[in-house]
């Protein structure tokens, strides 16, 4: 099933020094458009705009991804460990590789306002009419159907599953590094060797060796550091609902028959919910960003107004809220009106409760995400949380600060018709 | 002049670990639309796609270009060196970080096909209907002219034109470190700390203490190294190989009057040059790269397939020419048409000498480029190389190999169709 | 008071690039007896039979204590804070500077065994007639004096003791990153330059501005992992402990009288408890090593022996007790001894809590290790865990387990003789 | 011949995150008493006096040369390279870890004072009465002869030697990365994993695969860097010239009858020539440190004075010297003794020609440091100089300046009573 390729294939990586490709389907699955299209897709999605150095692509993470996971089974092989089932190497790395190549342009953003899911569009890639779908097939007809579902956490053998998704995956301990890598904080760094050591597969699960316990807490502060002083960065928040104000204008413009200055079939299939595959996969940044460009010239105020803050990062200004009070907010929608604003594009009020990534949670026992589990000679099997109290300490921790978010510079001129409780609270 | 901001504003960056921006016309500037437009031009054109981790943007440059300039300075004010005009600060940081604000998409294949020159766009977008040249009017009815004229070169304060660009100016030391961090490589890393603490104002120059001639070495060879494994590399040249035929062809088409099934203004002033700034600023990288996937349906066959070539990257091979073989490659011109191929687009014969890079040339002592002088107390200033064997041998060296680009998949179907020579030169 | 060098002195240093000394008052203490010592004694004692990479010296560890107090002053006078008092930036210099001169070789051990106090000798140091003092009376006669007084905490200015001795220390932050880039972990690598930014001198303490508080965190965190990880190392509590026997054995036959077949003033003095601060400067690493050495030849079997272990590395071996179990131990004192070893060398119940590190302990407001502190706008000075959950969680965790040491090699010839209980905690 | 451990056993290292020993004799040989003295020897001699971090040992430096060498050999293993003679591979790593077991302390000064030989020595090692002999014995009666061979360059497999000892060996690779590492300057830095993956064996030789040609040159850059900017530091000849003089005092009070106040059996041994094994094994930098320590109370003045200047680091001053003027050298000398100092001593003129180091010297094919090969398809092997015009650029390069060595502060009491050209050179 393997089919080693005539010379390994390096790739230069920042994170990881070198990637290597020992596997003609491996090799292949890079070269499909659909894999290439991932250069065109950041990993961050919006973050660039408050981090420059997050210009990162989902295509070089998804070759990282790949890498650890190599690494991992590698580690497995050659330790002769019996739990590893050998004949599941190569399921697992197109998983892996292939994990994202679902993904859309500023991905969280589209979901939320389209209502799609990349997990769908990425089994919707490996089984539909693409060159990844043929690669596949070509190391058996019901290869894409195995790798999907790896994807979708139905796979008959659970420890594959558990090594491309659970608490501490290839996809997590890629995304920390390289996303600290990029933005230039060191947060997110962790002894990426010292994990992939204490790795072990047990029965149907990848597990840690006890003695690896503190490694585990160091990547999870990790973790827990990106994600408040990273991923949930309210500057980024605020270029999300911007987005967002952008997806949202154009779909009711749309859906009220509005001439649009400048469309393109794919977009025009987003708006209208009529996404093909063909369509999803044109939809890359480079188009997004085009179509905004252009609509900054479209004559609804609303959309280029949003259009011009994205590009040209004119960003919603944010402040605290101790809690949400939500007398005084229902009041600010009014208050809103009476000077000419929108309440419903001009004020949005964000806690990162809701975004789609997470703090470690152990209690969380789902198959969607196993907790990480201790091997200990013993005792066997153990939550990690209940041996550390690091870990305890950062479940459920800080639930969130709720931002008000709004557009400051078309507020000021107005400030004097606005209550005084509202003017204080906003600075004005 | 310098109107200290309230509170200093600073970027998180993985270079030079935090920019700082203590001057309100600095911060003014990087708010600008034509400024935070470089976020979507890469530094290094087609390089990601030889190295995966170039995805880094012109933006991130520009800042980086400031902060050395910055700190060069404050090196000199600190240290009270009388040589330093303290009143030419600000216009050597506005010069330093709107250096580049002019680049255009893969500058490099547009500036070769369509002979424009970012150098003059940059000047443009001083001193045009801008939001940079708003910022620079507010310091002065004159500034915009002199920020334009030490971008010229023309500036009458000739240490200036020396900080902002020389062989050693902040721009070549910001993008060697850049580049090396994001393509991961560590050639370019030198040890910038000790480079700034040897720069001294010296009459109307700058120049490096004679005790910074190792560092100066070590410099240099970073240099020259980025060279020949980045800059260089011919994976990347067939990129752009590519990337030219794209802008060739449609620019032939558009001359036939042939029609396209999608334009956009900004390209249709480029193909018939006719760009206005307005228009140039509107053509970053996404906009090309949306034509681009556009055009893969455009029913001109050769548009259609570089077009595919560049998004999907299936680029030209290669093969080393030990000299210029004229005969046989004029030969195989008619090979190609023999087999259907057009030699004005199927094959490239590529020298890196005509790349807009340099290694460093002592000789040449033009105002463009003024050499690297040593300072010593004794002697007075001496060129480098003059001192530095080192340096003596990376001056002019590996005038560069040949290579013969081509679309191999293309060929090969045909070999048998060829003459054995040709057969044997490329292995087929 | 500050007499600036004609040219600033560089060290380069592998932590912080460059340490920089402008003053002509810290480059002679630099050039004293007193502190050239200090390359004669490691930074982390023994643990570099743990970790190989941990041979550097307290020599270097000072210079990086200067570095940062240097920083972190140089920060204040930039930002004009008026609350900091600028004529006191020699007096903190130089306490940073000698803060650790009173060190011997192996302090913890020594300290342990002869109950003496580092910092009572530093003062000796500062105070005696030494070099050290002759440099610092010639800043003025009360100049020794008044920099021995911020060592002992009791200098009239507390918030030159809290910038040089607090849970945030120059110190602490100095050995952190010191210690984990010779060990070669990364644990101890945190944001040094986002803490000095978010310092704030505020009345008579030194403060953290609220927004860093996730720095302080992270900080926190490396300190916690590194104490688990390398400093309570049971590797290194095991040699700690054979180091203990020689010192103690030595101690014991001294006052026997015997006559030992090496001997040198200062270890004379040293065994008798009378040592003079010349006898005190002249006890580096490289005296107790000799002697060790030469010690490997005495008729007294327990004294050679464990200079033979601890120079051979042949170190104790451990197993971990769940609790302290008063009974069996008591026992095992009469099974050692029916076996020939000496219950009071050959055996040693340890818990790394008496060590002299600490992990961060908020409730703990004493003069020694005053808390930190965050500063709010509007609320003004909170402890930090009261609004950190993760500060809180690494508050009095891992009270430390109990590890039985003892010499495997001696004890396994004889192990039929051992009851089945010890037989079998000892894997016998 | 490999026996493999029950566990791999793992040495966590700054420079190779991690060194792994996988085979019983290994673990062995490191647990020697010979080999774990070589933690009481600093791998750069006195330029811990130069850079402050240079504090590590020759024990760590050991370790990385084993661990490169185990690098290449499982490259060559995983490539199933037939050239490479699987059956070396023990040898290989042991002479490999041994390379350096019989360097002393400050080994340069020592061999050129008492004309020994630290290769000499460490076959000494490999074949006496010693803990290394009886682990390589285990292995087979010849073992022990044969990694001695290899030391000595005339075992019979040449690729072994080849591996073990060229112009890119591990023992290089290592110390440059290590040094580099340890004083805290990059120049050492160089794509170590680039040349791992560029080497391969062939016939009897190892060469590089012509296409590492740029990353050979990056190595031999970063050699050139590290000699001029480390190894030949001035600061570190002059301490090195210190530490000849007191050797050469002491040996000349030896030959002189005179008492010494303080003696050791190995110094003894080291000053009338008559060292052996056990001898050496003792004289480790501790015992050589101590003994200074001692003699700073001599009463002969010279000594004294010379131990009280290395340890206190009191420096010998230096000049350069354009070229060797020997009449006013020699004059020099006269002067000298007219204000009582002894020309023999007090000053000296060197140039770092003599050091045991060396710079690339493509000519020189010895058996002792056979060339860098390169391997091409076409061409089969090429010396490297001959393709490279930057190599040819360092060969010979930088003949080294003469500097004039004196103890200052002994000389400017007198100034008055030198000639006038004295003065001047000496800035008196």
């Amino acid at each position: 099933m393997f089919r080693q390729l005539e010379e390994e294939k390096v790739f230069k990586d920042p994170v990881h020094q070198s990637i290597y490709v020992q596997d003609a389907t491996i090799w292949k699955l890079i070269n499909t458009p659909e894999f290439q299209r991932l250069r065109r897709i950041r990993q961050l999605g919006t973050s660039y705009l408050t981090f420059h150095g997050a210009e990162h692509s989902r295509f070089s993470h998804s070759l990282g991804v790949y890498e650890i996971t190599r690494k991992i089974i590698s580690q497995f092989e050659r330790n002769g460990y019996s739990d590893w089932p050998q004949q599941e190497k190569l399921v697992s790395l197109c998983a892996a590789l292939l994990h994202d190549v679902g993904h859309g342009p500023f991905s969280h953003s589209i979901e939320q306002v389209f209502d799609t899911d990349h997990e769908d569009w990425t089994c919707e890639v490996i089984l539909g009419n693409t060159g990844v779908n043929r690669v596949l097939r070509e190391v058996s007809a019901d290869f894409p159907d195995k790798v999907a579902s790896v994807i979708r956490k139905t796979y008959d053998k659970p420890i594959v599953i558990s090594l491309v998704s659970s608490q501490m995956d290839a996809d997590r301990m890629d995304y920390l590094l390289r996303d600290a890598y990029f933005t230039g904080v060191h947060y997110g760094t962790f002894d990426l060797e010292r994990i992939l050591r204490v790795l072990r597969p047990y029965k149907d699960k990848i597990v840690v060796k006890e003695s690896g316990m503190h490694a585990v807490e160091d990547y999870l502060m990790s973790r827990y550091q990106m994600y408040w002083q990273i991923y949930f960065h309210p500057v980024t928040r605020s270029s999300e609902i911007v987005l967002r104000q952008i997806f949202r204008r154009a779909r009711e413009l749309y859906a009220e028959g509005y001439e649009f200055g400048f469309m393109l079939p794919p977009l025009r299939q987003l708006l209208q919910g009529t996404l093909s595959v063909e369509g999803y996969l044109q939809l890359d940044e480079a188009l997004v960003q085009t179509a905004f460009g252009q609509w900054m010239e479209e004559k609804d105020e609303l959309l280029s107004d949003f259009c011009r803050r994205f590009l040209n990062r004119v960003l919603y200004k944010y402040i605290p809220l101790e809690q949400r009070d939500e007398t005084w907010l229902n009041g600010l929608r009014d208050e809103w009106k009476s000077i000419g604003l929108h309440p419903d594009y001009h004020m949005e009020v964000d806690t990162p409760i809701d975004l789609p990534y997470d703090v470690y949670k152990p209690g969380e026992d789902s198959p969607e995400k196993p907790p990480i589990l201790l091997l200990d000679d013993r005792e066997g099997l153990t939550e990690i949380a209940s041996k550390s109290e690091i870990i305890q300490s950062i479940t459920g921790l800080h639930r969130g600060k709720y931002f008000l978010y709004y557009p400051e510079d078309l507020v000021r001129p107005h400030a004097s018709k606005l209550s005084r409780l509202t003017r204080e609270r906003l600075s004005l």
